[in-house]
């Protein structure tokens, strides 16, 4: 095949779920030691302190995606991203189930809400992924949600690991998980299908591929500065403390 | 006082200072190891190679300042420094001499300016900044630069300790560091002097400080990112390997 040739569906397929064998974060230590036991309350505060930050930029990248499109069909399917997140109705959303499980882990709600005791690393990344989904081609902004492909393993994994591992993590804590295991093959489903249909050259598919490998970046940039933080135990000044 | 009273244009600059004494990245373990001759030439190496992400991006945040401004006073101060690190006419400016200092480590100059060899996190890092200064008030974001008030004695320890420390370290690639001696304080001055004239309720000044803060927070996420991966050994996937 020519080096400039377009990639067959499966072939393109192949290349982003590669992104994830290669470089998604279940393989960073930090993330094996949240789900093997191996990090205290404090630590785990940590982690879900700053993953806060992730989940309160979603609903912004997911506007900030919806805001650039003329095709209604794809809003009305993107719009449930947020609906997800945000809520709708009676349904709370998956940031109040996060702030459930930062209010089970004793981090108070106000202080988790401001980010402020947030590391800045974290929060460079989390704003990364929201102006790459405003700045980037349509087709290569969706792409970068395909993280999701990878992402009922991990939170299988996790909620088997934790709910186990730790004492302080109990069923209702994980409802964020729980509830992903379903919304997100769905979401991942829709948006590989998109790409698959929107990417009309060799190179747009290749701006696919690099958006995935973008994506796993912010993911694991998080998880580099949990570590060393945290583990390594350099809190940069002003950044959360355990108690 | 009160807690909303102007502060005086002193209490403001003690203000400023005291968050470079609290938090500038001199206090960084990377940054005592950089001088102290503790790293070896590969660590070297990835801090010259992260870095130049930094002084890459200098002249398209001071672009994006002078982009929001109709004071075309404060723009014919500012564009100097855009002339600083890109240079005019016969002056090839600081970026060029970056570029001598990677040359004299044995970088691969195509490698260097794709960038596409930085930790993620560098990257991350440094576009929050481009960004706050095109998004943040005009006041604030002038307030960022002033991370210049600390520089002149990181740089003196610099040029002192990677002279006599490391033998791969000659002094024709510290010319930019012997430059930014005397380009920093100057810009540093205007930049005080102008957010003392133009911040002008307690609030204001308030976010001038923490626009300092915030630049520092993004020189220390550079410097834990190049700890993480080239001291402790765990370097993100897709990232520079020394030889």
């Amino acid at each position: 095949m020519s080096a400039d040739a377009l990639l067959t569906h499966e072939a393109f397929e192949a290349a982003i779920r590669a992104v994830g064998a290669e470089r998604y974060h279940d393989k960073h230590v930090f993330h094996q030691m949240l789900h093997g036991g191996k990090l205290n309350r404090g630590q785990v505060q940590a982690w879900a302190l700053n993953r806060y930050c992730y989940q309160e930029a979603v609903p912004r990248k997911d506007a900030a995606l919806m805001a650039r499109t003329d095709d209604r069909d794809l809003r009305r399917e993107w719009i449930h991203r947020i609906h997800d997140h945000d809520g709708l109705g009676e349904e709370s959303g998956g940031i109040e189930r996060w702030l459930i499980l930062t209010d089970g882990l004793g981090l108070d709600r106000a202080l988790v809400m401001s980010k402020k005791a947030a590391l800045p690393a974290t929060r460079f990344a989390v704003e990364a992924y929201v102006r790459f989904v405003a700045e980037q081609p349509l087709v290569v902004a969706v792409a970068s949600s395909l993280t999701e492909l990878f992402a009922p393993k991990i939170h299988k994994e996790r909620i088997a690991g934790m709910l186990e591992n730790y004492d302080f993590i109990g069923e209702d804590v994980m409802a964020y998980f729980r509830r992903r295991l379903s919304q997100a093959p769905r979401d991942a489903d829709f948006a590989l299908d998109y790409i698959k249909r929107h990417a009309h050259t060799r190179v747009e598919q290749e701006a696919c591929v690099d958006a995935v490998r973008f994506k796993c970046n912010v993911l694991w940039a998080q998880l580099d500065a949990l570590y060393i933080a945290y583990v390594q135990g350099m809190v940069p000044p002003g950044a959360f403390v355990p108690a």
